[in-house]
């Protein structure tokens, strides 16, 4: 059993270990998500969430509320919303992307349209505030406005650097702390705040979302980078070609010479790209380490998430997520 | 002075009257909608926001809060939520409808793209989210919410029956309640609900702002097909163009023949239209009345409103927001 259990995926354990509540949020995400005159909503809803995501964010949020102690209903609800708010942020996004595959399938703005996407994003939005105030709890509801408002910022921020290659690394975290940290440690957070658990655990798990959230990102950009399209699901180079700056470029461009400079302002800035051009990207970024820099830096954060857990007390919910941390950046080594 | 008050246009002597709170309200939207790391956010927020909107909906919070004899300071808060709500939805509604004008400016999606404006949109919305959770009340945020629902509710279901001419009266009033009159009697329920009025004067102002909503809504759909487009602040017949079914095209569409029955196909199912089409349109629309029931059904909404607030005892205030009714539907006399 136990060796049976070390094969297993982190979070395919916490899916059988939390597999009855997983399923009561699953069944409150289909009963939210309908709309009596508008059949579009759970069309285009449904579409993505029964992808096959990972549910990471809501498995979070129970694992953190079973970790506490928690004896009441509402982090069905909070599981629920965080999911809610993810799928929103995906359907925005894929919009502002203009992207044309999601989770290995057809992106929604694709199968139906631009406009669909952005509304049934912001009902779906709705929805989990709807979900919050249910909750009866102000302090779960003001964090979750917070992370609503960071996240939001995050992506205006992207937005605005992206396609400058004076961008740093610091402004890159910034943009990655918005755009998926924040919801990671909002997830974490909400679970113990629900649970009333002291103000120590609260920090330790909000500590552990946050790098958890910084370690994944920096690992999806750089699989964007040199992962196998098949297996994240959209194609590779998606970031180069949408002239979007992550950390591997960031190192690489932070590194270059006079000429080099010019092949990033020609491709980055102007948008001059041909097809031969990814892969001098990728050079370039192998000339300089740059990859293997950024790798050295999602392990950092990865081990910031585990230590972070120090304060909470041994449990088996700990363990896996701890298992998670290393999961998450062993994607890459 | 009683005839120079006679002259003047309700929503002008509400911005008097209320002059020290709209300052107020003003100054808090222009903190709120500040960015530490993205400049771009208050750069089209303000774009809008001081593109001279009447700000009718805020007025309606905080007239409501004042005749219900509101002593605090959270109207303020209120009104800003609904300003806030009301440019986020007006940033993604340019989006959805691919408008070229607001308020008689270039749109914020044409200056600076799509993208942007569904995110500044989405960061409004978070920012208005934080000022309820400031106000500390669970019923406004329960109203708040559910409004928020009804709003993408009826945006997503205007997109779906776009095109359809087979759209009736009663799925119309659906759309409208949404896009439109949900924001309007959320702005004078929370207004009475954070006064703690009792049920009765709370019903009266949350009908009253129903009635205007959609009497405002009928009336601004009226004017699209009728209107100057100097005085609307954006283009004729953006409507018919953009193949959106409003009443007055509802009318006609009710009563044509089999001959008219395929104008309407061709242009509005097909969307083959010529420049001509629109004047065509104008002309059915005459034929069969459709105008002139239209403007009737506005009266009757305007009338609804005005009625709605018999529950209310006699004040300035409450005369002001019956001129008001009078003055939305007297647009399109």
């Amino acid at each position: 059993m136990a060796s049976d259990n070390n094969n297993k995926r982190p979070h395919d354990l916490l899916s059988e270990l939390l597999e009855e509540e997983l399923e009561a949020v699953n069944k409150l995400i289909h009963e939210r998500m309908t709309s009596e005159y508008a059949p579009r909503i759970p069309e285009i809803a449904s579409h993505l969430i029964n992808a096959g995501g990972k549910k990471l964010r809501p498995l979070l949020t129970l694992a953190s509320a079973k970790m506490c102690g928690y004896g009441g209903q509402h982090h069905i609800h909070l599981a629920a919303i965080v999911e809610f708010i993810h799928t929103a942020t995906l359907l925005h996004d894929d919009v502002v992307d203009e992207s044309e595959k999601r989770r290995g399938r057809p992106s929604a703005n694709l199968l139906w349209d631009n406009k669909s996407s952005v509304l049934v994003g912001d009902y779906l939005f709705s929805r989990s505030f709807q979900l919050m105030v249910e909750t009866g709890s102000l302090q779960v509801l003001n964090i979750l406005a917070n992370a609503s408002a960071t996240i939001a910022e995050g992506e205006v921020l992207q937005l605005t650097v992206s396609r400058d290659i004076s961008t740093n690394e610091e402004i890159y975290l910034k943009v990655i702390r918005g755009k998926t940290a924040a919801l990671f440690s909002a997830a974490t957070q909400v679970g113990a705040v629900i649970s009333e658990a002291d103000a120590k655990i609260t920090n330790a798990l909000y500590n552990y979302g946050d790098a958890l959230g910084i370690a994944f990102q920096i690992v999806d950009d750089l699989l964007d980078v040199e992962g196998d399209s098949k297996l994240i699901g959209k194609n590779n180079g998606d970031d180069f070609r949408e002239r979007k700056l992550t950390l591997p470029f960031i190192k690489a461009i932070s590194s270059c010479d006079a000429n080099e400079r010019e092949f990033w302002k020609r491709t980055i800035e102007k948008g001059e790209q041909t097809s031969e051009d990814f892969n001098r990207a990728l050079e370039l970024m192998n000339k300089y380490g740059a990859i293997k820099k950024t790798r050295s830096i999602a392990l950092k954060w990865g081990k910031i998430a585990k230590e972070s857990l120090e304060a909470v007390p041994d449990n088996s919910i700990k363990l896996i997520l701890i298992n998670l941390a290393d999961y998450v950046v062993d994607r890459v080594k």
